[in-house]
């Protein structure tokens, strides 16, 4: 070949062949837990509360467990928390995609 | 966990960072290949010509040799063929998908 091709691509978690968990979520997520907000995470996405509540909701929904719990009022209207559960899906994703990088860079 | 999680992805090959080869231009190449017809090959794909045509271009552009060359002329306008590089590219490609799907295989 002339030039040289590097592989390159992207992965993300599924549960009965349903899309759950890429690189969107899981800076959601973290996001969220860095924020404490639902909102603030979703303004810093540029996206809108209604699409980051549904890809939440959708996460939760599939894996089983809550990702995710609210904690009403206080100040600022409640504050957001990624569960446990949510902490080990997030660390799952990493190791996978470092395990996919190592993949790549053994593959170009 | 609750659920099985199952790793899924998708890979391609770039040239310079630019992502010149993906499972769509694979089949429309393969397409063109079994058809001799670049249009034909659109249009199975539910593509414009002119669309089609692009993707060819720019994987043509990028590879710096050209992957399909035109034979002018002849019933129905001509024949599109698939060069021996652009048959290197695809044989590439799927060398890469079989690593990929052992990869996520072993990472489920």
């Amino acid at each position: 070949m002339e030039k040289t091709f590097k592989a390159n691509g992207r992965i993300w978690l599924e549960i009965d062949g349903e899309k759950v968990l890429g690189p969107g979520r899981v800076e959601l997520l973290e996001r969220i837990q860095a924020s404490g907000s639902l909102r603030q995470a979703a303004l810093q996405m540029k996206m809108s509360y209604k699409q980051a509540w549904d890809m939440i909701n959708h996460l939760n929904l599939h894996v089983g467990i809550p990702v995710l719990i609210s904690h009403r009022g206080g100040k600022g209207g409640g504050r957001a928390e990624v569960t446990e559960q949510g902490q080990i899906l997030i660390e799952q994703y990493y190791i996978l995609q470092q395990k996919f990088r190592d993949f790549l860079a053994s593959n170009s």
